[in-house]
């Protein structure tokens, strides 16, 4: 890694820290710059415009998500394991206490009534993600341990639906439960699609 | 109804547009005024300080919600029939096309991390409705059509999540089968509540 990336790096970590406490609406090239203590110029000639910084740190952030949620997940074996693995990184991301908690879920809110490249460049990693969540079911299927007409795009619909209760339960009603119920209707929904029953 | 509550009403309501699509927190006394084109030392009369104003705007949406949402729903006879009748209705305030999605999605979004006392109405309104579909699922253990032993806080958590899924495949990812998803999710928790399987 050179040292311009790690400047890189570190400008877009603090971006996201900006962007997840305020919105990414309300990240700017001047804010960042006051945050970071560097001149606005130096950062405009960095970044061109606002919304070359938006998509960066969206890019960033999903960056971030793929090393800690997915990448460890992939070098465990296909099928159940995996998808166990997914969902306990992605509790962990979700637990890990970020400013305005899930980037993602958060900017979602903001962005899903808007127009534009930043609403199609997320509306892309979500798409992405929820095909990989569809992925390793379709996987799971194949190493014979989901039944094989098991409805993929049905899983992963109903295993983002119990992350995002997750989400709400914990950072929105603080219910101490949260975690109880979320491995209790995971472990119900790895039943439904198992093979053999 | 008085003249009075129709002119808070109205207020209200122009209140809960402006709060839909900017975010509650940026819901000024004054942003208001313009809106209405009334002046801004006879809404603050009426409302006497912002944080005020945001309260009745959640009351006044509460109110909404409950009259669109429960109230229909409680006319029916309990147990999974009135369930599908407030999921019915809560699909249609979802689908109604408010300005920035579901209030009380995008307000949770952004109070979630913060303290004080609009945050602590808007989590009070919420256990509120998560109690009462728990309650809803009591109602259809006494009339013998859940199990006896069912976990009734688990089933208002997975239909919660349901729900906040369909929010999200329906108005972040455009997905065209989210209704289908979110009925067959719904399907599928009912019958795995019911009694006699």
């Amino acid at each position: 890694m050179t040292k311009g990336n790690d400047t890189r790096s570190a400008i877009l970590k603090n971006a996201l820290d900006v962007a997840g406490e305020n919105g990414l609406e309300l990240l700017t090239i001047g804010k960042l710059a006051d945050a970071l203590e560097m001149s606005k110029s130096g950062l405009f000639a960095h970044f061109k415009s606002k919304e070359n910084l938006q998509l960066d740190v969206l890019d960033y952030a999903a960056e971030i998500f793929t090393q800690k949620v997915l990448v460890p997940a992939v070098k465990k074996p296909r099928g159940i394991t995996r998808i166990r693995a997914i969902v306990n990184n992605w509790l962990e991301w979700t637990n890990s206490g970020l400013p305005g908690g899930c980037f993602f879920i958060s900017t979602s809110i903001e962005y899903d009534d808007r127009h534009g490249k930043i609403r199609d460049h997320l509306l892309g990693m979500q798409k992405k993600w929820i095909n990989a969540l569809a992925f390793a079911a379709k996987l799971a299927v194949e190493e014979g341990q989901f039944k094989k007409k098991a409805d993929c795009g049905q899983f992963a619909y109903e295993l983002f639906s119990i992350m995002a209760g997750y989400h709400h339960f914990k950072r929105m009603l603080g219910d101490a439960k949260a975690e109880q119920r979320v491995k209790k209707a995971f472990e119900g929904l790895i039943s439904r699609y198992k093979s053999g029953k």
